[in-house]
């Protein structure tokens, strides 16, 4: 729609330049932003599109324009200095940072509750291996929702992992490439025995948790076990609303986590609520049995009990909490940063249960998705 | 030295225990931090080492204690819902969150500049590979300087990551699990040319850029093309001091960066300059190639721009750059987000340049660092 629209009039103002477009949308583009991104190739590698321009080498804060040409699809700037830059204007128009177009931009996730399983965001197995499409259309599930269950992955050994490098190369950590989850004897983790865990996120003690995670359904017959989701965005608006000091108070203080056995002691701080610059929610962080001793000042300590305490209540609501029993051949794939996940005790007398699972970042699920939308 | 310490008096206040220690040190432990630390096998799982209790289990916000017992050794808290808590109080005072305690754990980075030169932080391969004691070592020069030089590391193909292997498994990143560094005839990414890089820190373009990196050199036999390094984290505080203001705003203002090619477009936005809570340094993000158009408030363009270019200033002043000219079997091993890396522009017609590398997370080194710690 953007790139249909073309450029009405474009002036100079006193340090940049501002364009009116056929739509209406008004844009102001710094005479330095534009130097600086020139994309003639000698200001951009042809073959790499990384920037060569040096914007030292502009002698003061803004480059002197001299003269400014608008053409069909195109706006021609032509610099004192003699250097000439053209910038074709549905480029301009994707790149535009007015406040509302910066709106526009911001990720809008759907956010859900319990009732979520009437309507299940889910795709076949076959659309997720066989084309460009349905490989975008599970990765918008994936980016919309936080989860989706992939159906009918054929039970087999490392299906996860071809189904998981559809996206990309794994994201390795201290358990592998890879992972098992059945109940072992001497387990180094809660989630290899066969209790019940609460909702959580995986991996809180390092820098950057995996974020997304694939749960594969190879066998299951034991009592119990249903696996459970919360989206924790969904929690953390609530929150925000019922409550919006213990938000606040959960959002700021950085919170120390910890895994250790006999290779790796792996420690972390971060907030419960991470947010970003535009105040989105970016990641919940939310695992207490990973919770290392609380490294607050004094005088945070009990507030912070206290906020903990009125999310952990809003996590725990039966409405909040999607239980699914996983039969073979469904893959739960979901965002570990955001879609926190748990699952009910099980009775491993009273038959096997096996998943196996492993992650991948979210930089390359998105990257993914974008190449795939300049393609489909 | 902590751990030689003895409890001298414990008492109760209002909401927490009160140690004081033979050494003067004063520590307080709230009610309900020591109750959801408690390290009994009921609380915290003894394989696992992972919390097993509720924190929601208690009603109220507070735990009532009804009686302490200072021993030898351990402090034991009886509760008033009948449940005994035994303390070590060595890890009463290692887990100690008074504002001095805290303050001494702060890491201490060891700042430096061109003149690093004559006392570069560097050992053999040899102790890098044979025993704890020699990896230990290599880690904490690592830590604290930003970057250690390898020296007669073989020059076999694949040994980086023998060495990397030391730590832990390899970051995979977009380029691979591991990489070369020579000039190629249809480059996707400027280090692959034979130009000058300006100092800068790898791909910036990823939530998590990798921590650790690994530059192996196999061969270099041509003009130019000396490694360049600069602390980062000394530039950014000659910036703090030389224009605070230019300072916070790079601590502020979230920049894109976006690397895209055929395969892929890994896009995120990040300060130049990131602190943790208590204002320490955590990350310096800098690559001009790489930053995507500014998608800024109108208002914080020229700001940006301008205080963008006083630290860049800094960067490239000549008492800044470290220059080394690597010779085969020189290893350079560097926090990637912290020691700015470059190159001069060499002459590809004149010899072979060849570099190896690969990345290990920050994490993987802090982990290994303290898991060595424990046992050396």
């Amino acid at each position: 729609m953007a790139s249909a629209c073309s450029v009405k009039s474009a002036e100079t103002a006193a340090d940049s330049v501002d364009l009116v477009w056929s739509d209406g949308h008004h844009s102001q583009f710094h005479f330095i932003w534009l130097r600086d991104n020139c994309p003639c190739p000698n200001c951009l590698h042809p073959q790499t599109k990384e920037r060569t321009f040096d914007v030292m080498t502009i002698a003061a804060d803004q480059p002197d324009l001299n003269a400014l040409d608008l053409q069909k699809e195109q706006l021609v700037i032509s610099w004192k200095d003699g250097h000439v830059s053209e910038f074709r204007t549905d480029w301009l128009r994707l790149n535009c940072y007015s406040k509302s177009a910066r709106e526009a931009r911001r990720e809008k996730p759907i956010l859900w509750a319990a009732t979520v399983k009437t309507a299940l965001p889910e795709i076949e197995y076959e659309a997720v291996m066989k084309n460009d499409s349905g490989l975008l259309a599970w990765l918008d599930l994936l980016v919309d929702y936080g989860f989706v269950l992939v159906r009918n992955t054929p039970t087999v050994q490392g299906e996860v992992t071809r189904v998981a490098n559809r996206i990309a190369y794994l994201r390795e950590t201290n358990f592998g490439r890879d992972f098992d989850v059945i109940s072992k004897p001497n387990p180094n983790n809660v989630a290899y025995t066969a209790l019940k865990l609460e909702s959580h996120s995986d991996l809180p003690n390092w820098e950057l948790p995996p974020g997304t995670q694939f749960l594969h359904c190879l066998e299951f017959d034991a009592e119990g076990g249903e696996s459970t989701l919360v989206d924790g965005f969904g929690a953390a608006r609530q929150l925000e609303k019922e409550d919006p000091a213990a938000y606040e108070i959960l959002a700021k203080l950085h919170i120390p986590f910890r895994f250790h056995d006999q290779d790796w002691d792996v420690q972390w701080s971060a907030p419960t609520i991470a947010r970003d610059q535009l105040g989105d929610l970016q990641e919940i962080r939310f695992h207490a049995a990973l919770t290392a001793p609380l490294d607050l000042d004094f005088d945070d300590v009990l507030p912070f009990y206290r906020a903990y305490r009125v999310f952990t209540e809003i996590i725990r609501r039966s409405d909040n909490i999607l239980a699914l029993k996983l039969q073979p051949g469904d893959l739960l794939v979901f965002n570990n940063r955001r879609a926190l996940h748990g699952r009910a005790a099980f009775n491993p007398e009273s038959g096997p249960r096996h998943l196996q699972g492993c992650y991948v970042d979210n930089d390359s699920v998105l990257s993914k998705r974008r190449t795939l939308r300049g393609k489909t």
